[in-house]
Parts: C-alpha cells; structure tokens; sequence
C-alpha cells in the first residue's frame, strides 16, 4: 500500500523562499549576516540563553562545545547511551572516552541517580539529553557538576521551547541552565532549517573563545567591531557558522514559533488522552512528564512491553500507509563503541531501543489523519 | 564616499530561489536528497573526480580528508603559508604538525621545489594549494608523494573548473589528481552557495569510510541501498552534508558554469591586457600562469613592489569608491603558529602577505566599471 501518513513532514510558515530571496538579494549569502543576527538575538531575547552562535548542525554546535571545553586524549564524558551518535562523536573527535549512563526507568532521558557513580579524577563534563523535549532533573544535575568541578554541556537537540523548574521555583528554559547547550533545526524537529543548528553560551568565560571557534580560528568578528585593526589566525576552530540562506529560512519559522508550537501540543495532547484506556489495557507506556519539566511536544511516542509488539503495531500502521518509527540503539552496544565500553549492562537503555515506537507527529497532520492512525493502532488490541 | 564597486559581488543565475522552493516543497530539505545528488554526478562526470560528498564549507571537506588520513598527534602535514587558515586548522584538529613551505617566486602557490627538504619520518601528507585556481605542479607533487608515501590532499577551494597538463600531456582537472580534494562554493568563490564545498574522493580505498564520516559516522547511506539490514554507529564522523537547500542553490549555479566562467575569464583577461604597460613601467607584477595550468578567472591580483606602494594603490582606488584588497598573512607569523614554527623565514610568503592585491572580478562588474578601475589604477602613476 502506498505511504499514505509520513512520520515527518516539514512544516513551511510561507515566508522561508521570501526571506531566502530577501538575503539573496542584498547581496550576502555567506555566514554571520542580517538573518544570522536576527535568530541569534531572538533566542537570546526569548529564552534567556547566554550568547548564541547558529551552527551548520547540532553536531557542529556539539562540537564546538567539545573544543571549548579543551578535552584531551582520555578525558571523561558521562551521557546517556540512549542518544544519537552525535553526542557522543563530537566529544570522541577531541579524543575523549565515553562513559555511556543508563536512562530513567520512567523515561529515556539519563537517570540522574546514576551519575555520580560514574564520576572519576578524569571526568570533565556531564551531557544530560532532553529527550523527546522533556528536561532532565537540572538541578541534580548542576550540582553534581559544582560538587566535582564539572562542566555541563546540555544535548537540546529536540528541547527548544521546553522548560525545567527547579527546587528555587524558576522556570528556566532548556539550554539556558548548563555551562553551554546544543540545539537542532535539523527537518525533524520542532523549529527547522532543513540542517542547521546553535550553541547556546551561558558561562561567560567560553563567550570571547566561542566566537573565534566559530569563525574559522581567526578574531574576525572583533576585526568588525573595530577592537582589533587587523585579523587573524589566534586559535584552533572551524567553519560553523552557516550560509545566511539558512538562517533566512530559520527566521520565518522563528516567527511562527507559537503558532507551530500550540498545533502541535494539541496533537500530542489527542495521543495521550485518546491512546489512555487501549495503553492501560496493553500495559503500554505513554510518554512520563516529570512535575519539573513541560513539554515542546517535540514527539509522541509509546513504550511497548517487547519488540515483538512494537513490530506489531508498527506492522500494522505500515499496512494501513501510515509509517511509524523505532529510535536509537544504545551506543554502548554499537560496532563502533561495544569494545570500549567497560561499564555494565545499560537495561532501561535497551529496553527503549527493543521497545519505544514513535508516531506521526507533524504540524501539517490533520484531524481526519489522527483520527486515522488512532483507529488503526486501537484496532485487534 | 559611497562604496560604488565592491570588491565582490555574489552573482545569481536567476533559478536559485526555484530550485530552493521546488526543494521545500519535495517536503526534503535536509541533506543528501535530490539536489545534492545532481552536484555531486555534475562533478564526477564533468571533472572525472572519484566520488564526491557536498560539504557544509570546504572547512569541513578538509576536515574530513583529515579524519581519513586517521592522522594523529605528531603527524606532519607540509602546507604553504601562504593560504586561508582552514588549510591548516583542519589538520590542526587532528593534532596533526603543520610544517610551512615557502611560496614560489613567480606564484604565490607552494614552491614544488622546496616541499622535498621538509620531509621527515613523521610526515603523512602534502597540502597543495591552487592558488587564485592556478595549478601546482602536481607531477612534482605526486612523485613526491609516490616517492616517501604520502597522501596529497588538494586545497582547490578556489580552483573549480581549472586544469593541470603533467608531462605524459593529458589535461587533468585540478582535484582530481590528489588522493582527496577540497572545494569551496563560499560567495566570494567562482560558484556558490552562500558556505559550502565539496570533498572529491579520488583514491577507491578511502570511498566507503568518507561515505560514513559524513552521515555522523553511522552506516545509513549503505543501509538506504539495502546493503546492511539496520544501521548504526560504526566510525568517528560529524555532520558534514550540507541541506537540501544549499545543495538546490549549488545547482541553479552549476547549470551556468560555462556562462560564468567565460564571462570571469573576459574581465580577467581584460585586466591583464590592459594593465600591461602600467606594470612594466611601475615594476608591479600581473598574475602568473605557469605552462602547466589553466585560468580559471577566480582572481585578478598585482604584486606591488613593497606595503607602501600597495596601500596607495587601494587608497587611491577607495577614494574613488572601488573596493580593493590584499590577501593572506603568512600563517607561521600568526599569533596562533609563530611559536610552533620550527622553519626558517619564508620570504616569498611574507611578500606576497605584505605587497599582494586583488582588484574586484565578480560576474557583474560591466565595461564601464572595469574601465573606471583600470582608469582609476593608471591615474598619477
């Protein structure tokens, strides 16, 4: 049967090809232009973020955080093995050695109690993932990082406009916590730019640095500001900045950020509250928002009790044309990392690569498709 | 006085924003979709590059070249000075040595002639860089590289569409000679994309690993082809693919490549004729394009007799509102290398650092501004 229901479809506002033609136009297309100060300066405004700097992806922005952070050949990075590759690459590429943590029990985010076990003289920083948009407990976080003199650098690959109350009663936007953070526009998100991502830069000390990595090693921008009177090579770096096509087309997502947002917390909202009874009766797991967290509604997914009814049901869409999806495989089991991993069994970490399955979630998915799949998935179950 | 002739001026063939809509609304606009396929065989079949992998910026396409050369700590890499500071940091980040060689006397490329003596046991690569697109002597190169066992990465990031005749007489395509390549589509370069480049994969061993760096290091361009039944972590790699988005610019731009390139090629040779006997008389020197290349038009410049000469040249341009101006600073005198230069001076770098010029050359620079500079130039002098 043809595809009939997609997982993802990327959302346009309308305005991406207008901007895009705008920066076209003015005659600058490469890095650091009008768009990129402007997406910039709104996350900055919005979300209370440090400095911010839009990268080529959130694996750039991942690695920039790895090269601010000066690791070196056996420094320790502890992260969830429950992620995308990327996290962990990025800290590998500095020669750093992974040390992959267990998930929560009730959710695949890093279990937050099985840190500190895993902390040694050669830990340098700590990687909480927002899975699924939903925060990690920051402040068990933050002060394990205090405690042992740690940095924090928070994967918000999926965590735009999510939110983390802590004990002091703030609401702190995801990314704004951590010493520096990672976000993705990547097609599959909330917010997109076909690849794209940002570093997010809290603590001062990284801010002067983040911006000479960014701009190839060199101290341009503050050539441009009229600090320096002339530029050049002062530091390690790369290419992480992006074309101004890219952030013309960030832009006018940016501007719709609330009205994608509420479509698409009201579609999650039709999953939870419809899938409650068949998830209770098929002792299915719907996804657990801790009272500290809210929810982008970033994805819907399900945590099923083997594989073989998740592939029971993802069969079953498939043959209804609606495609459903699995997610990632525990890290410390892949061919790249199993031989390196010295810990133990990771099993809430396995149990949601054999188990969890994700639905359609897109602003474009109407009432009639939703509908749709629901039926379907409540059908012989 | 108002900027009336800038130095570059992005060209737009009129297709880019079609294209990028047609993307967008493909509903696939993150990377390696439909457009970045039609660069990619464009480059192979135009050029006869072995396999070739659209970059986020020819940065990364060095960077890439780099992780597969699995160069590490005290590893050498012989590099000009005289070149963009990527050609080294990517390298760099490996923790990788740079060893810098002089540039030649009549070019500001490497000087062939000189890279033999820098060899030493540790040496893993040579980096020629296809200065202003004018070929290196890559017979001496590559029987360099035969000779000790080296890897010839070449930097072509302004050498699109530009050739090298070797002695057996065969007309070879600058980035297909070398065991890897690196373009650049940067809006300052003959073809853009706003940032972007290009890795061109010429030696077969490196083809299934370069494939796998850039998907994050994961498997899944071999799992899309059917070839392994999931995919997963099984290599270092980053996010090197640029979007859909880019990639559909990219192609609005190589459909006009002949047009671009000849009408680059008119106001190149317009200049060079015209300002013959201005620099006889002046003691300057016109670009110089050796038997072995060709010229592809990606940059006019003068070599001024010393600094002083040269910045009267661009005060006199900048008063009458054309923007002209000089290049690199030699990389083993930068703040970041000056130390860890172990050589000795290289005098034809720090001239061409301290006397070089470039005059604007861009697609829509016209007859009556290309006189009014050459006007300007030949004025009380």
């Amino acid at each position: 049967m043809e595809q009939l229901i997609p997982f993802n479809k990327p959302h346009l506002t309308g305005k991406e090809t207008h901007y895009i033609y705008d920066a076209v136009n003015t005659g600058k297309i490469s890095g650091n232009g009008k768009y990129t100060r402007l997406c910039q300066e709104f996350f900055e405004r919005e979300f209370g973020f440090g400095k911010c700097l839009l990268t080529t992806s959130c694996t750039d922005a991942l690695e920039m955080a790895a090269i601010l952070l000066d690791l070196k050949e056996g420094d320790e990075v502890i992260m969830p093995s429950y992620t995308f590759v990327s996290t962990a690459n990025a800290f590998v590429l500095r020669g750093a050695k992974i040390v992959f943590a267990d998930s929560r029990k009730d959710h695949p985010g890093i279990d937050e109690d099985k840190i500190e076990a895993l902390i040694t003289d050669n830990t340098k920083a700590i990687v909480p993932v927002h899975y699924a948009g939903v925060a990690c407990d920051m402040d068990k976080i933050m002060n394990l990082a205090l405690k042992y003199g740690l940095y924090v650098v928070e994967d918000a690959a999926q965590a735009i406009d999510s939110y983390y109350t802590g004990e002091d009663g703030v609401k702190r936007a995801l990314g704004s916590i951590g010493h520096l953070a990672a976000f993705s526009f990547h097609e599959t998100k909330n917010i997109i730019s076909g690849e794209g991502g940002l570093l997010a830069i809290n603590d001062e000390k990284f801010m002067d640095r983040a911006e000479i990595i960014w701009e190839k090693g060199t101290n341009r921008s503050a050539f441009f500001r009229g600090e320096v009177d002339k530029y050049g090579w002062v530091d390690v770096g790369s290419s992480f900045l992006p074309s101004e096509i890219i952030a013309a087309f960030l832009w006018a997502q940016l501007e719709n950020l609330k009205d994608i947002q509420k479509r698409r917390v009201n579609i999650w909202n039709t999953y939870y509250e419809s899938l409650r009874d068949w998830a209770a009766k098929n002792k299915i797991e719907r996804p657990f928002i801790p009272e500290f967290a809210t929810n982008n509604a970033h994805m819907f997914y399900l945590v099923c009790n083997d594989d073989e009814q998740r592939d029971y049901i993802i069969q079953k869409l498939k043959k209804n044309g609606v495609q459903s999806v699995f997610h990632y495989l525990s890290l410390h089991k892949s061919p790249f990392y199993k031989n390196k991993h010295e810990g133990n069994d990771l099993a809430s970490s396995d149990r949601y690569s054999e188990n969890l399955i994700r639905l359609p979630l897109f602003y474009d998915l109407d009432e009639v498709m939703l509908k749709n799949i629901l039926t379907i998935i409540k059908k012989d179950a």
